[in-house]
């Protein structure tokens, strides 16, 4: 069920008299019969009833919903055979509001995904702390628990766009590793105090339990030790396997990666581990050639969901929306831009803010039918603003891999295709 | 995966030395050994790693768990043929945090779930308005939008306990007919401007395009246009089919009834249309054999997700977790008696808490081993508090079906059985 965008309306604005400016275009259907869709008004344009098939344990989608994530290989490794994926992409250009089906929920993996016992697993908490603990998956189910909404990144999300731009690219594919939801589960702080920090105890390794191993040193700030969830919960249901089934490290505003996955392991200790994953694999590579470690944080970001990337639009009345996030706290505005970044206007946001949750946005727009490009940019709490590519690739230079947040650029034909550009 | 609960801790409160008094219970694991549970703690009591199966483009639920809805024919009509199912309930005795997974949104049908063409499907606007209009699912998807999460309630919940408690039931079966989603679609303000509400009309024909064609006669109040959302999306995606796929009414806080599944008809008027399903199937029988109409709004509300019916505990600590809203607004503050109502503790609240949403509550719990009974009551910004079996049945009487809000109470006996009781 993808946008089309048919009716004339004019643009609006965030304040009230918008229906009324609606209405006023909309008591006339000429303005939307110009643009090639004339309102039917009568019930004789409306189907019969239908009868229906019995009520089940368990609701599946409509047989008219065609919706999916996409394994990929990699940057630029796009069609490939799934037994290769190492990543499988949320379909944001399919999705609407914020929260992530827990079955499109992004995967990046690196020895695919384990379905583990949920009865054999458990969480070892060691190392410097004054009572190790083996806790079973009930003993954490028994504690006191915390429920937040929260997305989730790959530091790699963006990736496909760091040197050049294939316009055939769609959003799932430059921006599909990132997802939003509910997580349930025991407070960081809380499985602290039950061991008891040792005095100098100042980062903690998270290990998962995959075939991978991966493990990951993390700092011990307040803001971890107050935020951070050893979850078992995805919206209202129990983790799927693919995001850590039994239980999983839940680091919000953090790099995906330190969400460690089907966790076994919390070791603690003064200083990092230094594992293959933080020297080799998530490291940033720098214009003079020398690496970058711990860049932690996922920044401030947004990208315009539709229309994007190989849809078709028409002229006349278009409603612009996207999905705006900071890994600093709640997105504190959004703005768009319909002339290639030379004018802004501030967009609607559509629900509550939460803080490191994705943000919907949503802007009325009225397209003239001449060539132009799109392009939103996030503000957060914190005064973070997301830079465009050249404030980015000025910083970073191009060897870099990981945190791509420079603003997402749609171009758009005179033939309405939306195509993906660098600027 | 149910809740059991080994752990020996202390009960917990509010504040932040909640979490030192912990520390100090497991500082010595005597008191977790004296309840049956030593806890491990070195590496050799954690599994080893697992090798995993390739991405995909959805991920599954993980094989080890078991959670599915219960179709059921009616208040004491359980175990049935699914064909002749009238509802299919959720399971509240599995489910964590506030979202209920799509698939496991309650269901209540009068005509099946038909799975309707969304290219076909039409929504007629007409009455006494100044411009009735017919929109198709893309008219209404290039609309502007809000997302919300709201509960939606059947007005039934709860209807197994109004004469006697069947100690066999279960929260799925006692208040399954209760689930939380996020919703997305188009302000019903925005439509009544955009057809433009002719003077004298107050009153709003809803009509599903099902077999049934289930219509309700909704009164425009102000709470109700600046509330009501014709959805198109339930938690990030399409409906499901059995949520009314492609489109929906969602009146937050108003009786699940009034939330037309596969809406196809609004209509404008002067009065109530006085359908069947307003003065023969929806109405409320009094004590003195007069029936009750238009009782639109679902009340304070709150139980006790576990322990619960059919659970088994064991002494010493327990956590008590549960689930409160109001159709008024949001919950204010939930209270827990772990004897029978005699003295009340107010839960912790796990989360933000949203207007007209389900609030997660918790508190821990020391159980002595004596037989007792536990029960929640809520109390929601608007000081409505959910009432006692006994002030509602001198109320409403035993002759009604609907509307049953009264606290539930969980019978606890020396074995650690938990079972259904009325008070």
């Amino acid at each position: 069920m993808m946008l089309k965008t048919q009716m004339a309306l004019p643009p609006s604005d965030r304040d009230v008299t918008t229906r009324r400016r609606f209405l006023t275009a909309s008591a006339g259907v000429a303005g939307a019969a110009a643009s090639g869709h004339a309102f039917a008004n009568s019930l004789a344009d409306v189907p019969p009833r239908e009868p229906g098939s019995p009520l089940s344990g368990r609701s599946e989608r409509s047989k008219y919903v065609e919706i999916s994530r996409l394994p990929e290989a990699g940057p630029g490794v796009r069609n490939i055979d799934r037994s290769d994926a190492i990543n499988s992409k949320t379909p944001l250009n399919k999705l609407v509001g914020v929260i992530t089906p827990s079955d499109l929920h992004y995967e990046r993996s690196h020895s695919g995904v384990p379905d583990l016992d949920p009865a054999k697993h458990r969480l070892l908490i060691h190392g410097l702390v004054e009572k190790p603990l083996v806790l079973t998956v009930d003993d954490l189910m028994a504690m006191p628990s915390v429920s937040r909404v929260h997305f989730i990144e790959c530091t790699g999300n963006g990736w496909e766009n760091w040197k050049r731009a294939d316009e055939n690219l769609t959003v799932q594919n430059t921006h599909g590793l990132i997802s939003t939801s509910e997580w349930t589960g025991v407070p960081l702080r809380f499985l602290i105090d039950l061991v008891g920090k040792g005095r100098g105890s100042t980062w903690m390794l998270a290990e998962g339990g995959d075939g991978a191993g991966l493990d990951r040193s993390i700092p011990l700030t307040d803001e971890i030790m107050d935020e951070a969830i050893v979850a078992y919960g995805q919206n209202g249901e129990p983790l799927r396997p693919a995001n850590g089934f039994p239980i999983r490290l839940v680091m919000p505003g953090f790099e995906g990666n330190l969400n460690t996955k089907w966790l076994r392991r919390l070791k603690f200790g003064n200083q990092p581990w230094m594992t293959r994953w933080e020297t080799a694999r998530y490291t940033q590579l720098l214009p003079n050639g020398k690496a970058e470690q711990f860049q932690l944080r996922m920044e401030t970001n947004s990208v315009i969901t539709s229309p994007s990337g190989t849809m078709q639009i028409r002229p006349g009345y278009n409603r612009i929306t996207g999905l705006a996030w900071s890994g600093h706290g709640k997105v504190a505005k959004v703005e768009v831009s319909t002339d290639a970044g030379q004018t802004w206007k501030e967009a609607q946001l559509n629900g509550p803010t939460l803080p490191k949750a994705q943000a919907r946005f949503q802007m009325d727009w009225e397209w003239d039918g001449k060539p132009t490009k799109i392009v939103s940019r996030s503000t957060d709490e914190k005064r973070n603003v997301q830079p465009d590519r050249k404030s980015l690739i000025d910083q970073v230079g191009t060897n870099a891999l990981f945190h791509y947040n420079a603003q997402q650029t749609w171009s758009i034909d005179a033939a309405g295709r939306v195509r993906n550009v660098l600027a």
